[in-house]
């Protein structure tokens, strides 16, 4: 399914949440990821996400869409570099 | 319809980007807002947003929805007071 992810963290938490993030989506935004996990690809990156955050102080929201369904995605603006390694 | 946004704009901006965004939508993270417009609206929005910003430096991406639908939206960790006025 196509999820969307918005972190907002500590910044010295950056570096794991942007790498944890990069294992499993596209960076599309300073602090914005998307990408296609399946629900068993979603736990696992939950996983990671809440061994990479400390979640009493750090927020993630994580939109997730119906299988075949996607947003459409308009950008308004500087289209910054943002790496698109995915594993 | 649905529509969710996310900004990433120099910091000097950030209080006129806040200020347009609540005018429209509701705040839901430090740089992601959401909401329901219509057409119309979305293209006010838009020339309220380029007013607003630097657009050769500053990105805005702005996702919209098929009337009726919206994503489920999960929320990991914190939730920050984040202002919910709209107009």
């Amino acid at each position: 399914m196509h999820v969307i992810v918005v972190y907002d963290t500590a910044a010295k938490r950056n570096p794991r949440i942007l790498r944890t993030c990069r294992k499993y989506l596209h960076h599309v935004q300073r602090s914005v990821f998307e990408g296609q996990l399946t629900p068993a690809q979603l736990r696992m990156f939950q996983a990671a996400v809440e061994d990479a955050l400390d979640l009493s102080y750090d927020n993630v929201l994580v939109y997730t869409f119906p299988p075949g369904t996607s947003p459409q995605r308009l950008e308004w603006g500087a289209t910054k570099p943002a790496p698109t390694d995915v594993l």
